[in-house]
């Protein structure tokens, strides 16, 4: 099925709580990784069925790639192959990024600059790695997370890319290491995705930032450890920030979990959405992409709202509108989607009947009060990936979905389509940082410039134009 | 909100000249007005029926009503028993206003507060009339347009109403005058609807100002004209611009329209929807409202639009994307909702098959252009009211409506709902305005503020959840 | 197609009780009739203002066509202009029918037919009558309803037409006999809606049977009285049952239902549906309809069903199930659509909060049960055309629509393509029945053959084809 | 109901024809099996990564189940722990089964009753043949396909229980006798999935009918078997055909493939729906359900359709009517659901764009034409299971989906909630003919009773009714 964390509880405890640390920071990025495809070539290809402890750590493996090169660190190059075939698919799907490559190739507005980039490691993001060294840029990476690499994509990019499934916590740093610490190469230009390299740089290696001509982070958290490092006054270079651009909110969200929602929902629970009865906690984008996807589905949905305008929404899309004390006994699921804490505690799970289904959208870990689950007289019998079951004295079971954290990323459903939009984002942003004019950006965290995130538009929309063949979408004033 | 013309082609062409010239400034105002329902009961009343020439002016006539007072000008007092069911309906569908109305009748919050209002005169207006009498205003009121008046309802008003259907453009203003200058009573609030009595007061009772706390504007076209004033640093009062408020926004084009275009399409094409193949141009909050509304009725809607982001959630909402050139030989039916001029074009119109049903949703009457259409060759055929069929030398006919005007407006199909929430937007406005402490307003057009929209929208959202009875739609964080 | 009653409530009370008598035999027929616009129309003419009592009675008046001819009665023959206007815009949405007339106008399959026809005169019963007669046959008309006739239409078609608009009793009688009691003409076709026509032939006429090819019969009542006729020996020709085919069950009910509800509810009670929470009674095709236009318009709707099919297709579809009286209490609108009895009784009118709309939808009459209403403590008060307040002790009202009876009819809101679709079928059955050979069909009633019924939809079909110009909508197995 | 081919494609060759052999009859059966979660399990529980060659035959281990038995022959009891949660996650969703189970547990109506089951062995045919025990039952049981069988279901099952994934042909017959050549034991009910275990009853132990009172089929291809029997005058005792009842026509095909195709698409093809376009061949059941989810889904789509009524039911319900051939280049995907044969040609997959998917959701295997794709020039690539690109000379490559199998057969993603319908109507089938009197049913195969088909809907609605707590689904008439 889907990876990022999904095989987090396989491992024992203590890989767990670094884990965990690093969920806690709630990182979100560029992450359809390790799609079922992987995992069924995995399989075939056997390398996921070896015993890890039997396993030689790619640290200490000599690997060669078919051009010669050894400045790499990956699991098993002889992955390659399939790998390709993962990131040709990817392209595919990712029209905008691949109209931007095609458009500026000629032109190569990153000549000159040196990148280090620290993300998931899947297709999607090779597919940006790929776009950025065709448009001049040269490229060292490192994941952003121990679980989520596809070691096949790794294997593909190879060359200058560190960074495999199942990383210790020192492999993790390693790694990152590798990408800065290199002699007679210097990088200009960190693209990031929750900051752990550019804290890596801060820590270590100060003095890059003298060269540095800017920073581009999409996640929140990294957003976050950027604010505070500029409100303490050390942010030495401009950033920005990805991750609120217009065109992540627009389509990451409502669009983007209008589909994973479903997708995520079967995947793990398996249930049937014809006539179920749903709460769904928020009308945000993020709650009504759920609820429209459910709606259509058949299921009847309650929308909880504390926002009016929300509500009135909510309430002219034909939702009922409902205290989730008032529903929580007769609905088959909660969904929760609205970015705040404790939205669904102890005393709603207590009234839940039978089998009710208990999961997260929102941006949150911490709206589903899972800690107050873990409590001595409930039983948690873990099911299937994902799935939890946790069992009441008198024998109630709720079914709860990746222990509360975001459904959609940890059954990584985000549609490739979206996720190419936020990539494409991310490369018009570093070409915008690295050809600036002197002044333009200060040492702040900027949001991507409305004309930046239109340009993004552009690429993707003239791929849809290409799609509508010959009826294109303008219709021009006089 | 907005105004309605929609028996102006039933009047000889002088009059329709001068309104045309009032039409020019694109008021829009409050007016569900000329409701089919107040048609129908005209023409059983009677009223209506009487021919035009036979009647005797209101203004030379002696009319009383049932508490003796006659400081009103009116068509027939008889009307009254009417209007007030009319008034009573609408009360019953503008809840916000209405709870408004019971929540600060104890506390008066516009006692001593002295409006002249400058509205459409319907049942709605009416409930706003009276809510704010009810709030402890004093107020006295004339129409904004020379036909909107609903004749029963200012009968049932009767009392400092100065209004009648069919007003000549002196009537007009001698209406308005009659609203001000009143021996013994100077007003300090203003209630307008396109400037024209703002504008009075400048020009004649210049003094009045005085004592004036604030305007409420709720047109555009006002706005622009408070605009002016303000740049030319003639505006001596602070205004409060309702017209560009979040609710207005919100309701009065999306989920208005969602619900007009059908209503309007039946009332004047009366077109069966399923199966038939519609272009909609632009996809603003207007374009969506009516592409949803009639996707859902089973019509395949193509969408124009030139701004990608709006484009690119078009094609996600499943709408094909084109140029109306390309789709325009194979449609039914052309809304435009743009907002900008000569989206549909004489070389479209030549294009299109027979009985191709043309109109406007957007806010502009200059999209279709509908000029391009009163050439020699071309015969038009008034069919009914609001349908007019444009016919090629070769047999071929296009069924316009409403002349290319506002067709939700021409047809009067905005729903009560909508504009209760408008009305009561306009009440807190006033009695903002009118409470303010001294300094908080400069001599400025202000937008609402969002708290007051927010209230507005708790008004409206405290009926809802009496609606939605035990179940209320708040979930609060922990 | 469908009665229709909703001038009746503005008739003397003795009219009222025989329109009464007829409307128990419960006929539907071919009926867009009394549409608003030949309302309007009907105004401007003039026609409608004139006072009843001032007027001559048809049958003393001496008129004459353009052609010459003066064998007809109707209101007012120089109505005639704007009854062809209404007629050719009929024509155009009538594709299917114009579409027959197009295809066997040259063979002329109804030569040598002559059809006496007792229908309501209607734009589209007149595009039907002039197919007919450019198939070949001749025809002689009379109205089935004394209200139903379009005065204009009558003046556009005159030439053996004997109908008009609020004929008595007597006059009723008259007109059919005039159809029949022709020197030198018989009739050797039926197309009858309601039975009347068949009814007066069997009593007065009894001789006109030997030569009667057949007769078409379009209400449910017609065909109850077709069986009684048949099960008692005395069915002397084969009839066919045009109510029951296929074609129109699918599309009268499914597709009109789902956009007559809308326009009935917004031309009646005019309120917004976003947000209103509905109960429909009965998940059947026209419960289907409803409920699925209300939903799409933001309405919540509960499903009340007693067939465990059904209630599971309305569960799957999305729908909240529930007993009537679970939800009375805080719906905004009931809607009955079972085709059964008191399915909305007293107790529940009761419980109804303030201005819940109740109306019906499903085949009978007697589905609210409006008599219970009729007491002493309740008041009635007339609001407008089809809208009663009932209102009771404490003040509150409910708003009943049509007096419970069958609301799309009652306020004509059928669309004219659904109307096509039925013609077409009458066209087709009157044409199988004049050309089938000998012994094809006994003196039975049979229903519409499959093949006819798929011929009727091929040419509505080829209709459509030609509407999706170059894509049509054959995929053919190899 | 359903067959599974899903791992067919990892087995050598000559497996693959004995199953192609078997899969030319084309049976359907109970199948959600192999699911992703009986997948995961697996391969937490290790079962699967063994290698085949390695493994020990069960049919040559001695086992033993907690309770001291040894009468069966599955591959690893160990697996029961595991099995049994999977089906205990089945009877939560199983709630007609379950309702059934608990209302005739007392009664015990199939005491005595002796049933050899040929089925899928998955959780869901786990919950029917337990419900059979708990209702008075023996059972013995095989499996119906070689490859479909979930090992740890069976190991919970256990007793009595003759099956295992990835059986040899031999092993699939040696299973079936083990089934029914038992001393002591005579079989006096059949359950069969696709005929087999009927076909060898009748080939080696005739002498057994003489005491069976009849035999429930559930395929159509057993259904076939059944009538070529009775035609042949062989059949020997009444059986009832369960493929073909009113529960499973309306579940199978319209609810259960709007949300299977979503999921099937997810799970191969991995692409966003939104702003796609797809062609949808045929507006049957199962093409309505695939539409309607992909419009909901944000899909721009397209219906091919031959018959007329069904066409403009997809004209109605908004979709665009297209010959295959006039959109097929423009598309995204292709889906047939016509159950002809031949409906996308070679000739239509030259035309597709690069990247365009193709799949099969119709019965038959044979829309899709793809031996037309065996052919030198085009290359085929294996990409993941139950995904093949195949590339054109010039680099263009389709994708398709399952080999034009089945595909949401293929990719196990039939809900179980509509399984359970189908299981508790082969349960009812089974009481009826076990407890019919003598001479109710003859030699001959039947349709299921409407009456038995309500019953299964009642057990299904009543569980419903508890879901809608408080609300029930039933307003009487009076």
């Amino acid at each position: 099925m889907r990876k990022v964390y999904s095989l987090q509880i396989q491992y024992p405890e203590q890989t767990r709580e670094f884990d965990s640390r690093l969920t806690k920071t709630g990182r979100r990025s560029l992450s359809h990784s390790i799609s079922h495809s992987s995992t069924d070539s995995n399989s075939s290809g056997g390398s996921d069925a070896e015993n890890p402890e039997d396993e030689v750590s790619p640290r200490d493996m000599q690997q060669i790639n078919s051009k010669g090169n050894r400045d790499f660190c990956i699991k098993n190059i002889k992955l390659a192959g399939f790998g390709r075939r993962e990131i040709e698919l990817a392209e595919d799907e990712m029209t905008a990024l691949m109209a931007l490559r095609k458009a500026a190739q000629s032109e190569k507005p990153l000549a000159a600059a040196k990148i280090v980039g620290c993300t998931h490691i899947t297709a999607q993001t090779a597919v940006l790695f790929e776009t950025l060294m065709v448009l001049g840029a040269q490229c060292r990476w490192a994941a952003c997370n121990i679980y989520s690499t596809q070691d096949e994509v790794a294997a593909a990019l190879a060359e200058q890319v560190f960074a495999w499934k199942g990383e210790s916590e020192d492999d993790f740093w390693w790694c990152i290491d590798r990408c800065v610490n290199v002699e007679g190469w210097e990088p200009n230009m960190i693209l990031d995705d929750g900051g752990d390299m550019t804290h890596w740089i801060y820590k270590k290696y100060p003095h890059l930032f003298k060269k540095v001509k800017g920073i581009v982070e999409e996640s929140i958290t990294g957003i976050h450890r950027l604010h505070h490092l500029s409100k303490a006054g050390k942010l030495c270079v401009p950033a920005i920030n990805v991750n609120d651009s217009v065109t992540k909110q627009k389509f990451d969200n409502l669009y983007c979990c209008r589909e994973s929602i479903l997708d995520s929902l079967k995947k793990t629970a398996d249930i049937m959405f014809g006539g179920k009865q749903v709460a769904v906690c928020g009308y945000g984008e993020v709650g009504k992409g759920c609820s429209a996807a459910l709606k259509a589905m058949g299921s009847i949905v309650y929308i909880t709202e504390i926002d009016p305008i929300c509500a009135l929404q909510a309430c002219m899309d034909g939702f009922r509108l409902a205290k989730l004390g008032d529903v929580v006994r007769q609905v088959d699921m909660v969904i929760t989607c609205t970015g705040n804490k404790n939205i669904v505690v102890r005393e709603h799970m207590d009234l839940m009947k039978n089998g009710c289904v208990v999961c997260n959208m929102g941006r949150s870990n911490t709206e589903i009060d899972v800690n107050s689950l873990r409590t001595p007289e409930l039983v948690w019998q873990h099911v299937r990936a994902q799935v939890d079951h946790i069992i009441w004295p008198d024998g109630k079971r709720i079914v709860l979905l990746a222990e509360g954290r975001v459904l959609n990323l940890s059954s990584s459903t985000v549609p490739i389509y979206v996720l190419s939009i936020t990539a494409t984002t991310q490369a018009l942003a570093l070409i915008e940082l690295f050809n600036a004019p002197e002044g333009r950006y200060k040492q702040d965290v900027y949001l991507l410039p409305k004309k930046l995130g239109n340009n993004a538009m552009d690429f993707q929309n003239s791929i849809l134009k290409q799609t509508h063949t010959n009826e294109i979408c303008v219709c021009l004033p006089a």
